[in-house]
């Protein structure tokens, strides 16, 4: 048997991820090696405090805090980036490309904030800069995308893809908790940092969507051009009449190809009870993509956590491998599509389900429709429900048919000064 | 700009497959050409008669009835062979192998029968044979499993993988049908053969599931180690309590690993209304993996049909074409496992529905229970309902716990021996 020189591996980041990918590489390096064809070795590992007690074994040999140790090896041939955040990992990340590295990453904000810069700069050094971790962890989404719907022109993409949102709104829909509960619960769990803005003002699922719709339609789109909305206005009333009209309450983030703009927006949204989104629950992510060739795609798992995370970062990093060791060019930069806008939230059209408190007497749903109307919004369907009858304030719910954002917006407010309209409480897309 | 010199393709079939590919190669050529980097031509269609209408129009001068046209045009590098059916398809792929051709295939039975054998053949000849279309059309399977889970040890495949009796199945469950009656307005709407064999005794699935299986478990598995059983015994009543006792019946293609033995069978089977698997309807298909990183992993989508089934053949060539242009070698085999053996399915543990006519009188049940009970073989619930008062006759579903196969036939003929059993209706395994 021929003794390969074995491809370094550098590893930055020791924390959830960093620790399983440690462990499968301790564990299945053999088997992994060969499918390259050569040993894998992990060479060394960037951690912030060497001392740190860790529940997997990782020679204290291989642990440093110096990322030059890594950047300086002329034997590490990949870094694998998994600290997270943007800042150091950005500049990590740039100055392993600079010395001939190729890097994977699972860092959903550095790809979905810098990417296209990234990838030019790969391109100068002759590196591959991988991130199929970055968006639903080990779910196939950038490889399926890149290569699987290749033929396929993708006009939509309809995702589940934050797990502590998604959690929470289950939580909420079956067992009838307020948002600040199940909040507490997924805390409690882990499920959600103790700050959990990012997760519930949807802006983590705008970093995910920005890097699906830059791969979906070949056009660089950033987190800046994602309009995003949290899951805090929901509350458990919202699911109570939103299952009674046939609906669940996801956090959904949406790309749409139109005849001459994007749509890329992350926000609640009413999903039918039939589709397979609305069936999701807990912590698992599922993204469904349309493409004219394929129909529709839906691919389901979990989007986050140690292992399934790994289980992405590794097999870019056997890609790497393989091509490291067999000489294979890297493949071409996509081609961009030229001459798309992001269409302002303002002038998408979509449906809306509307929930307000009103006097409780004849008339107000008619001034309440002539407001609508006056906006040229049409109403599908009407619950009313009786609240308080010392107060004479009934609750009602209205589902509109498609209707201009912009319109719908004014429409809200001239209803807010209605006499009759004690509160407008919520207002939630319709999708799907 | 420079002018390369295009990749020439050979088609090999103009059905509804085919008329697909053609139409995409046409109308698609220049994008896909950016992508490999040179363009694409296609070349010559074989086709079994030259002067037949078709619904797309492919210049008549690339058809030919000669198989030679394609297998001696030098300038030919990839065919595609979507005629399917075993023969002739198989000697052609063979043949375009030896001449050094690139093979992009959709044909299931070709591969689940012979692909070990055509993998090596073409590793002889240096050329590639990829058949992501064979399994599921467009759905990512055969990528998904070679690459993106490549770090994973696979525990299980649960599918549907059959459209055609999922539409069948689908329809029983819906609106009460029975089997003859959803099979007939299969066969209207084309979802259905005339000779409908392959698809409802699960003949269609076992080819499906033995190259998943293969993939999955890095050992060869034939067709004929797959167990399968079609769904014509399923009736209409069976649906109800099914759903009554919360669960779909589905044809599920199931591969598991145990410790020293895979089990690769296709039945029916009842399945929790909770799982996703459960929610698959119509002709749509979805495979369920599971792997010790990954967790569980859903891909669902089309799994036939001209558009679908092109998205992946075209996946597979621009592939082919893109190694061909830029000169980079063919992976190597996989590493294939030793010493699994299959499971015979006498061997198998799982849960049973059984339904039963009986005479309705004390006891009876008491007399079931101790068949069942001297076969080791424990009732986990009972539903019983009067069928037929004059005649005395109650009809019993019972569910077991876990139970061994063989003993489970056992007891099922002993249990249709004892004077107040009538009849056994059906016994269908629950999965999942």
């Amino acid at each position: 048997m021929i003794i390969k020189k074995p491809i370094g591996i550098g590893l930055m980041g020791l924390g959830v991820v960093g620790s399983g990918v440690a462990r499968v590489l301790a564990e299945k390096g053999d088997t992994l090696g060969h499918q390259v064809g050569c040993p894998l070795s992990l060479k060394r590992v960037l951690v912030r405090d060497v001392s740190k007690k860790r529940s997997i074994e990782v020679s204290s040999s291989l642990l440093t805090t110096q990322a030059r140790e890594i950047l300086d090896d002329p034997e590490i041939a990949i870094v694998i980036e998994v600290m997270g955040g943007e800042r150091p990992a950005l500049d990590l990340i740039k100055e392993a490309i600079k010395r001939g590295k190729h890097v994977v990453t699972a860092n959903k904000e550095v790809i979905a904030k810098h990417g296209p810069s990234l990838f030019a700069l790969a391109r100068k050094h002759r590196v591959e800069l991988l991130y199929e971790a970055s968006v639903g962890a080990g779910i196939p989404l950038i490889a399926s995308l890149r290569q699987g719907l290749l033929a396929n022109e993708i006009s939509s993409i309809y995702a589940i893809i934050n797990g502590t949102t998604n959690y929470i709104l289950t939580q909420m829909a079956n067992h009838g908790m307020d948002f600040s509960l199940a909040l507490h619960q997924a805390q409690k769990l882990g499920y959600a940092e103790a700050d959990p803005t990012a997760d519930v003002e949807g802006i983590d699922a705008a970093y995910k969507l920005a890097i699906l719709a830059t791969l979906a339609f070949h056009k660089e789109i950033l987190p800046s051009d994602v309009h995003h909305e949290g899951i805090t206005r929901i509350t458990a009333r919202d699911f109570r009449y939103a299952q009674e009209l046939g609906y669940a309450i996801k956090l959904l983030a949406i790309a749409k190809r139109e005849i001459d703009s994007l749509q890329v927006r992350v926000h609640p949204a009413l999903v039918p009870q039939d589709l397979l989104l609305a069936k999701v629950e807990g912590v698992f992510n599922a993204v469904q993509v349309e493409g004219d060739l394929i129909g529709r795609l839906l691919l389901y798992g979990q989007g986050a956590g140690s292992l399934p995370t790994t289980s992405a970062v590794i097999a870019d990093a056997i890609d790497l491998a393989y091509r490291i060791h067999r000489n294979i060019p890297n493949p071409p930069p996509s081609l961009l599509a030229e001459g798309w806008s992001i269409k302002p939230i303002s002038q998408i059209q979509t449906r809306y389900y509307l929930r307000m408190a009103v006097t409780d007497r004849p008339g107000v749903l008619a001034q309440i429709a002539k407001t609508l109307g006056d906006h040229l919004i049409s109403i599908a369907s009407v619950i009313q429900k009786e609240v308080d009858e010392d107060d004479q304030t009934a609750e009602i719910v209205i589902m509109t048919h498609q209707a201009n954002e912009a319109a719908m917006q004014e429409a809200l407010r001239e209803a807010a000064r209605l006499p009759v309209v004690h509160e407008v409480g919520n207002f939630i897309r319709v999708e799907g």
